[in-house]
């Protein structure tokens, strides 16, 4: 864990209210850090749906592989999440899926329901098998402590390299009904989620099938979890659940501002990560338009979000626009450079293939100077636009990541 | 320019000879640098054979748009090479090309040949257009001093952020005449070479046809210049010629042992070039087997080489394979995590998807502690094999990049 605090951590921890049909708990299993919880444990009253994406990493850890079925799979009895952190138990062999199937018998023994619906995750360094010995050992205890309140400690002990806790919560109207959602995430480094983020888990009490639930996260994860990058380092971990109980009991079927809501959380909790970026000093917002697609957009956006030159020359607090049109080059998506414009902040500095002549290096020296920076690229064209939003690249992300093992 | 010599620049640089059909001199034309030379001639004489391989970057600057028209224009007069440093000339707008174009016809009429075969590189900052003037101010007097000998102050003048000049030398024979080869390059940051490099030059007094030299060109790129990487950014002015004088009059079209020279030149210059990484402190060979094809190991490896968590973990002599695990599966190429394995120099850390039981923490970290550090990864598909090499990633690596500009 970091000493340093990111900038843009907020003050304090929102306050998440208990949500009808969730209660939890977290402990200290002393997986790998000690003095902290690392174990938090959600149990989802029986008829909850659920919906999920994970990482598509080839190389995805033994959890990732437990959960995916454990999506498709039922039963009456409630529904589990499991999560640890201090080891993420990925490529560690038979050892690993042992443990993870060790995790979910000795979860629905203490909490109820069926093994085969236990949504597992772990988070922290690769390459060890977890104990899940040391997680079974808690769970009597904690299935006495079970309790409706918690989204903070939860928010805490899932917490890798992360410096502050994540968390937003959300109220919609559906029909009549007014329903709550809540959102926790966990993720700082090795952050390019590729239909999925690091962890991150949504709890509502509205009544929504698990198909409809599916087709939200779909539809909202491009813009808000694939659309951050810290390092462009894609977890072998990361996974989203969207947790349904229904108690609310709405039975209108008019989702809009619902959605509204589901997509605040997803955007809130997308950027508390990017905000937490390892080693961040300044957040760049990088939008793209007038690109030949959205998705040509999003790919020249990922492509300056990740280039390491345009991350340190921000941190530097240079205006070294001509770092972005490399980056926009290097995208290998369609873009001329003479019908190329780029904006930093309010000022156009390029356009039509050269520097704008009423532009001088002291409007961005002194733009550059602030923690939020913006760059407006129009490809001139299309239609396609996309935004994309990354940490900067600064001596504390070398800190942090040449030694987090030891 | 850096004060920090890399820890892998040579004792001194090697004695090129001087090669029949080429005379050369350097100049200081005070592009941007002060107390050093920032621009080298090189007048190849009438019938000099010509390749050459440019960027790929979508966003070129007008020097390479100009030279890759001059590779196929020819003239009965000498072919003239003109390279400066300090500025790129990228994204300059019509300035940038007028400054081509005056570069061009100044050095055709101080030094002979026709200007549309002239080829031109610039490098250094993006965004800022040559003044063609201070080029052109230096030709009568460079005009006066050229001469044979000179590949070492060539070098020099090509630098940026280049810690050391690099050039090699080769000789072979072509049937019973024994023809030499001079490669000179320059290169520090902004490399992901994507089929060129940034620049390097190659000359030889060798008989060969323009069309021989292009596909000796393109088949040693892929394993050479392209399979180098220092920070996955690809330049907008990349540019590598072979020029051929064809003054050894060699006659035999048996071009065995040429082939061996050429491309023993062209992964000698690729490798001074990663080994001047901005900031390296070790240099990291990936190796790639077992992979579906040759293509896909290049991707994979690349993948590996390019990853910040990767870097950052071996500046910090972490034997951190997880952080490969986690690069090959975001390749996005056919990877099995279960028969997958992954050696650190000479240990086997690990297969089958799980740590070796053989594997003890300490081989890792004594390996990690040389210089010089290998990663061999078999994926175990099939025969598909590649090697890129790579710098980490370190302090050194941000400071030269926070503030390249001031």
């Amino acid at each position: 864990m970091s000493e340093n605090i990111s900038p843009f951590a907020p003050d304090e921890f929102p306050t998440l209210p208990p949500l009808r049909g969730f209660t939890m708990a977290t402990a200290e299993a002393g997986v790998k850090y000690r003095a902290r919880t690392d174990l938090w444990v959600l149990r989802c009253d029986p008829g909850t749906q659920v919906a999920g994406v994970f990482t598509q990493n080839r190389c995805p850890g033994a959890p990732v592989d437990w959960s995916r079925k454990a999506l498709r799979a039922t039963s009456g009895g409630p529904r589990l999440v499991v999560v640890n952190s201090g080891t993420a138990n990925v490529f560690s062999g038979q050892a690993g899926r042992d443990a993870v199937l060790e995790t979910a018998r000795g979860a629905a023994h203490a909490f109820g329901g069926s093994p085969d619906t236990v949504q597992i995750a772990s988070t922290g360094v690769i390459g060890v098998a977890l104990k899940a010995e040391k997680l079974v050992a808690q769970f009597s205890d904690m299935a006495d402590r079970l309790a409706p309140d918690g989204w903070a400690a939860a928010a805490r002990a899932i917490m890798t390299t992360d410096t502050f806790a994540k968390g937003t919560t959300q109220t919609a109207m559906i029909g009549d009904t007014r329903v709550t959602l809540n959102g926790i995430a966990k993720g700082s480094g090795m952050i390019a989620p590729d239909m999925a983020t690091m962890l991150a888990y949504i709890a509502t009490d509205a009544a929504i099938d698990a198909a409809t639930l599916q087709s939200l996260l779909a539809e909202f994860t491009g813009p808000t979890f694939n659309s951050v990058t810290v390092d462009s380092d894609t977890s072998t971990s990361d996974t989203l659940l969207l947790l349904a109980s229904g108690a609310a009991g709405n039975s209108d079927d008019d989702l809009t501002d619902f959605r509204r809501a589901l997509h605040a959380v997803m955007f809130e909790l997308s950027q508390q990560i990017v905000r937490d970026g390892e080693g961040i000093s300044k957040l760049i917002t990088i939008k793209v338009s007038g690109a030949v697609s959205d998705t040509s957009a999003h790919v020249i956006a990922k492509s300056v979000a990740n280039s390491p030159l345009v991350k340190t020359a921000v941190a530097g607090e240079d205006a070294n626009w001509g770092r972005i049109v490399m980056a926009v080059g290097k995208a290998g998506e369609p873009a001329e450079r003479d019908a190329l414009s780029i904006h930093i902040g309010p000022h156009l500095l390029a356009t039509k293939g050269q520097p704008d002549p009423n532009y001088h290096e002291e409007m961005g020296a002194t733009y550059m100077k602030q923690r939020e920076i913006e760059f407006h690229i129009d490809l001139g064209l299309g239609d396609g636009a996309a935004t994309v939003y990354a940490s900067d690249l600064t001596h504390a992300y070398i800190d942090i990541n040449a030694d987090y093992r030891s």
